[in-house]
């Protein structure tokens, strides 16, 4: 056998890939059965009713992650988390995916057991099915995947709906994985007593349930996942529905950053409000309620993690209201892997 | 707007990603509809009846090309040709993909032009609508797409279907992908008189009607596209299939090497059995035919493209029988990303 088809057997063995029709839990869409999976040249699905949601997600060395800084488990896991956050921001209920895998040779071994490993794990938590995928060497290693979702006809949730007078919502506290990050790039991210500050940056969760019930319940007018931070995120749900959008900076629920000398260190102040306009990789929800759906939110999953944090407009710009009452424009300092003010996490930890 | 929004809006005007239903054409699958693409979390998609296929594929700078040997129009052509061949080995109809591109900063003006006109071409060539996808920073060019096809229920050809006695066709000549590499390698490519030796590796046509033929008429009982070479890829469908094969190898339709001096210096003989054998990226058709369905073959399309090679056996090994009478055991020496004996396309240029 070649050593590719060695490599693409370990890996439908470590991750969930069987054959089979998907079983439905209560309220979601379905019927899609994986007929052929990973193996040969492609997969064959085949969808009963409802529509379908793609989407892709790429996962760079030294631009996403570093291998110094991130476990391979850690790594394998949030790939796939990442994929699946744009799937489960339009309402979809998250099916099979397909995994392109390019690797130096010298991470074939171990590191890729353990990449595995956090890969498999999210796969159950997600439901999410391998497919199949591509393999290939590279000089770094760069994950491609793309995640496929099922949803009930006419249900999935665009960026593009909201409407002035729209109520503006998030799920959680953002700016915790941006928190988690710090603590790592200042070195003191493996420190037992920081554990459960750096989690989120290394194990985001996603809100699936959320996500699905806002959509089958028609609250949502617009969802999309904060996953490049409120700011740059927020700017584009905006811009794809034509509208603006006004911030109360006093609502916006924030990490807690501890306060404590070492992790105050390192040139960069640590501001909670800075973070939470502007850390990525959150994974929470951001989505518009039309003011007479306002109170069907009472019944969501979890309703007391959900925050209205402002409101739509129709004046084309997002401004933050201060504790001062003093409205300023927010501009979209979030991730942005093209720009070359933000320093990447490779440039970041090299100093 | 930030500057990845930017790159996504340059990637979706140079490449076909209209919303709406496909146009089907007479005998294809179909009524499948795009009902959002690019630039929300997710495209969504509606289908109406048969079965889908997906696949995914990597095209790795360094590993698959170099920006030396290979115009950037040809990386975006190849790219996506390579990926929608093993959608089309399938018997499938390409419908949209998903691309994720990952570019040095350095490469994010002309030669992302460049890169899109071959995409757009390969596209418009396919019938190929972009859906979505991902981009982001990378210090090396990586190209990963997901490519989607409606198929009939049932008709699918996969790698597991060839039994004993089953005769082994393939579609044109093998190896000339190969010669133009080699042709490049040498330097000598960009030489007008080789332009069409080299064109089948920069820019190689796919068998679609051919392979959409096989499976709607369900003559071919197992099929895949020879990518890594007749060697490599005719093993991998016997091991899926449980069988093993016996070649002869006056019958394999080959390259005709140039009588040239140029051609031949450069330390490597060029040998058209071994290239035939061993050589990858040719993109044609490998399939098998049970003896009952072999008449049929007269009304394939391009009836006088394919060539019986040999045949399948119940002995689990793969034998080449010389002009000689003699059988030889063939081993898998074609493309091998991982494999360390191969040298990627890179070090071979490096000398």
């Amino acid at each position: 056998m070649d050593s590719e088809s060695r490599l693409v057997e370990r890996i439908a063995r470590a991750i969930p890939s069987g054959i089979g029709p998907w079983r439905r839990r209560p309220g979601e869409a379905g019927g899609l059965e994986l007929r052929l999976g990973i193996g040969d040249d492609a997969a064959v699905i085949m969808p009963e009713r409802g529509e379908w949601v793609l989407s892709s997600d790429a996962s760079a060395e030294g631009v996403h992650f570093t291998t110094n800084a991130h476990p391979a488990d850690s790594i394998g896991y949030k790939s796939l988390v990442r994929a699946t956050s744009d799937l489960a921001a339009m309402g979809a209920t998250p099916r099979l995916f397909l995994l392109t895998l390019a690797l130096p040779r010298s991470r074939t071994g171990r590191w890729l057991d353990e990449f595995l490993t956090g890969m498999r794990r999210a796969a159950l938590l997600l439901g999410l099915r391998l497919a199949g995928g591509d393999t290939t060497a590279n000089p770094t290693i760069f994950v491609s995947i793309t995640v496929l979702g099922e949803v009930m006809e006419g249900r999935a949730v665009t960026r593009a709906g909201a409407r002035p007078g729209d109520t503006i919502y998030v799920s959680g506290r953002l700016g915790r994985a941006q928190l988690g990050l710090e603590l790592i790039l200042r070195g003191i991210g493996r420190e037992p007593r920081f554990g459960r500050l750096v989690d989120p940056h290394l194990y985001p969760r996603l809100r699936l349930k959320l996500a699905a019930w806002l959509a089958r319940e028609r609250v949502a007018s617009a969802m999309m996942d904060i996953s490049d931070g409120l700011s740059t995120d927020l700017a584009r749900l905006c811009a794809r529905s034509g509208v603006g959008a006004r911030l109360f900076a006093t609502r916006i629920p924030r990490v807690e950053v501890p306060a404590i000398r070492s992790v105050k260190r390192g040139g960069m102040k640590l501001d909670s409000l800075e973070m939470a306009l502007h850390g990525g990789e959150d994974y929470e929800l951001l989505f518009t309620v039309p003011g007479r759906q306002a109170q069907q939110l009472a019944r969501a999953p979890g309703p007391r993690e959900l925050t209205a944090i402002g409101e739509i407009t129709s004046a084309k710009q997002i401004v933050v209201v201060g504790a001062d009452q003093h409205p300023t424009r927010l501009d979209s300092r979030g991730w942005d892997p093209f720009r070359t003010r933000r320093r990447s996490i490779k440039e970041r930890l090299r100093g």
